[in-house]
C-alpha cells in the first residue's frame, strides 16, 4: 500500500466502518420508529472491539450497546456511528456522556441529529471533553437511511411513500378494474419488504371492496403495519380482511358524514376510527397526516389505486416514489396511475430528483423524490 | 495465460474480433437498406491483415474489400464477418467464391443470411471447397444489428420500431397538447441518431399541423430519412415544413377520400401522395407497410402522436418500442401513450421481451420487442 498517502487510506478506512455501521443500522428497519435507525462500531488499531444497533424504541441506543460489549477496550477507540449521538434524556440516558466516560478517542459521525432542537449538542459535548470528532462520512446514505425519521422530527408529519405497480404505459388496472397482477412476483416481494419498514399502510375503500387486501408483510420475520383505509362514507364491509384479522393495526380514516351506527359497529369490531375534516367529501389528507404524526407515525406507505394517489399528488405530498413498470402494455382507456385533474402546462409537471432505476425480476423499479419546488402550503 | 485452455482462448479471441467487426458494421448504419450492415476482417497469426465494410447498395461487399486490403495475405487467414457471405449474384458478384479463391482458410460466420431463399448456400460452397467454417460467434449481437433487414428479407415489410416520449406516468402532452420537451436534450439527441437509422419515420398529420416539424436526422454526418405523413383526407397545408424542405424526401399516404385538386397541388410542390385503402377514414396501415416494402424500405421509425401509436399497437405491427421516460408526472387526464381503444383484460396486454434500459440524460430509456404471441393476421 506504499502508493496510497495515509490520509486517502483513512477515508477508506471511514467508508469502510460507516457501510458496516449502516448495515447494522438496517437491522432495526420498521422497529425503531419513532425513533431513528442508528448503528454503531467500536474500533481500536484497525479491529472491531464492539458493535450494536438501536433495536426498538424504548431499548438501548447503538452506541451503548457497542460500549458494553467493548468494555475496556473501548478506552481509546474510535467510534463509527450513523448519526450524532445525543446528549440529551429521552427514554434512555444520553450516550455522549458515556462515551466520554469510557474514554473513547474519536467519534466518526454519518450525519448530524435533524433535529434542530438538539443538533450539534451532542458533537459539541464530544469536542469539549477532548474527544476528536468527524462528520459527514458516508452523509448521502445516513441521510437516505433515515429520511422518514428526518422529515417526521423536522415537521412532525410521516414521510410519505407512494408506491405504484403500472404497466409501461402507466395503467394500474385495466378499464374492468383487473390489476393482479400488473407486475411479477420479485416486485411484490419487493413491496412486501416496504410494508415491512412502513409505521402503516394508506389504501382506499375502492381497493378495499374490488380486492379486500390483506396488507400484511409476508417476509420471513416481518412485522406488520398499521393498515389506514381512507373511507369517508364507511363503506367497508364488517366482513373485510382488514377488519377480522389483526383488527388492533386496523385504522379507518372517515368524515362526520359517515353513518354513526356503522361506526360503532366496527369499533366493536376492535378497529380504530378516525374522524377527520372533510375536503370535497374526502378525507382531508393533510388532516390525517397530522393526526399520523401525532400518533407517532414516522413513514406512511401509500399503495392506493388511481384517487389517492392523484391526491396525493395534486396535494404535494409524496416524499418518495416507488415505481414498479412491468414489461407490458394495455393501451387505450385502462385506469391511470393518477387520476384527478392533474396539471395544466408542463411547466408545473412534478419533477423527481435523484432517479434510481434496476431490475426487480422481469419489471422495473424506478425510484425517486419529488423536487418541492412550489411547496402549495402546509 | 497458463490457466486457460486454447479452447477458451479461441473463443474469447473470437468474440473480441466479432465485436471489432459489428463496431465496423456500424459504419454503414442508415445507408446500406435494403441490404444488411456487414463488416469483415481478415485476421492472420492474430493480426489483422485487411478489414472492410458494407458502405452502402450497390457497393463492394465488406468482405471484398477485406480481401482487396489484405491482398496476399488473406492465403490461409481466418474471416471474421457478422453475416454469411453471399454465394449468389445480386448487385455485386457473389463473395464466397472470391475467398475460397483467396485462400482464406477459416471463416467464422455470426450469422447465417436470414433469407430464407439463400440461407447456408454460402456456408456450404465454402465448406465444401475445404474452408473451415463456424457459424453463430456472438450471435446475439449480430441478429440485432440486422434485426430490420431480417424482418424484411423474410416477409418482404419493413421493420417498425415505435419512438415515444413520455412522462413517468406515462403521458406524452398535457391535455392542451404541450409536448415541448417532455424529454431531455440527451434523449432527443439520440432520436436523431435513431431517426438517422431509419429508411422513413412516420408521423401523423396532427402533429404536423400542431408542431410543423422538419424530422431531419440533425446530428454529425447524418443523412435524412424519408418523411412519410398519415394524412387521410389531406390536411397538410402547403406551408409545412416538411413540404417546403427537401420535398424529395416526404410522401403523403392518404385514400380516396383526400381532394383531388389539393393532391395534384402537393405534388406540383415536389411531394410524393401515396392513395391507399382506408380502414375506418384512416390510412390503412398493412397496405402502407407492403407498400413501404415494395420500395424497399426496411425499417421505419414511428413518432406518431396517440392516435398512431394506438393504431400499430392494435394492429399488432411494432417490433420495437424505444420509450423514453422522463422524471416527470403529469398526473390526471393528459395525453396518453396509446390512443384507442386499448385491451380489456391483463391477459391480452402486449408483453415485451428483451427488455434493457439505461439513462439518456435525465431521462430513462426502456427498450422491448413485443411478443408476437397471437398474431392478429398479417
Amino acid at each position: 500500500m506504499n502508493d496510497t498517502n495515509p490520509m486517502e487510506w483513512t477515508m477508506k478506512d471511514d467508508i469502510y466502518w460507516m457501510r458496516k455501521v449502516i448495515r447494522l443500522a438496517e437491522k432495526g428497519r420498521g422497529r425503531t420508529s419513532p425513533n431513528p435507525m442508528v448503528g454503531a462500531i467500536l474500533v481500536k488499531d484497525g479491529i472491531p472491539v464492539g458493535e450494536g444497533y438501536h433495536a426498538k424504541a424504548g431499548e438501548p441506543h447503538a452506541e451503548i450497546i457497542a460500549l458494553q460489549k467493548a468494555g475496556d477496550k473501548a478506552r481509546g477507540a474510535t467510534l463509527y456511528i450513523n448519526l450524532e449521538p445525543c446528549s440529551h434524556y429521552g427514554k434512555t440516558p444520553p450516550c455522549a456522556p458515556a462515551l466520554i466516560e469510557a474514554g473513547v478517542k474519536k467519534v466518526v459521525v454519518g450525519m448530524e441529529d435533524p433535529n434542530p432542537l438538539v443538533k450539534g449538542r451532542g458533537l459539541e459535548m464530544l469536542r469539549n471533553n477532548g474527544i476528536h470528532v468527524e462528520v459527514g462520512v458516508f452523509k448521502q446514505a445516513c441521510l437516505e437511511l433515515n429520511e422518514a425519521f428526518s422529515k417526521y422530527i423536522q415537521s412532525g408529519k410521516p414521510f410519505v411513500t407512494l408506491k405504484i405497480a403500472a404497466t409501461l404505459d402507466g395503467k394500474i388496472a385495466t378499464k374492468q378494474g383487473e390489476s393482479k397482477w400488473i407486475t411479477g412476483e420479485s416486485s411484490r416481494r419487493f413491496v412486501h419488504r416496504l410494508r415491512n419498514s412502513a409505521d402503516a399502510i394508506i389504501i382506499g375503500i375502492g381497493t378495499i371492496l374490488r380486492d379486500d387486501p390483506l396488507l400484511t408483510a409476508r417476509m420471513k420475520g416481518g412485522r406488520d403495519p398499521y393498515r389506514i383505509v381512507l373511507d369517508s362514507r364507511l363503506r367497508i364491509l364488517e366482513g373485510a380482511k382488514v377488519i377480522h384479522q389483526k383488527p388492533e393495526k386496523t385504522i379507518i380514516a372517515t368524515t362526520e358524514s359517515a353513518p354513526k351506527e356503522k361506526r360503532e359497529a366496527l369499533e366493536k369490531k376492535g378497529v380504530q376510527v378516525m374522524t377527520l375534516e372533510a375536503q370535497q367529501g374526502r378525507v382531508n389528507l393533510r388532516s390525517l397526516l397530522s393526526r399520523l404524526g401525532e400518533m407517532e407515525m414516522t413513514s406512511l406507505l401509500v399503495e392506493g389505486g388511481s384517487e389517492i394517489n392523484g391526491s396525493f399528488l395534486n396535494e404535494g405530498l409524496i416524499d418518495k416514489l416507488f415505481l414498479f413498470l412491468s414489461p407490458k402494455v394495455l393501451g387505450g382507456q385502462a385506469l391511470e396511475m393518477f387520476g384527478g385533474k392533474g396539471v395544466e402546462t408542463l411547466e408545473k409537471a412534478l419533477l423527481l430528483n435523484r432517479l434510481k432505476m434496476r431490475r426487480v425480476g422481469e419489471d422495473i423499479l424506478i425510484e425517486g423524490y419529488p423536487k418541492k419546488v412550489c411547496s402549495q402550503g402546509s
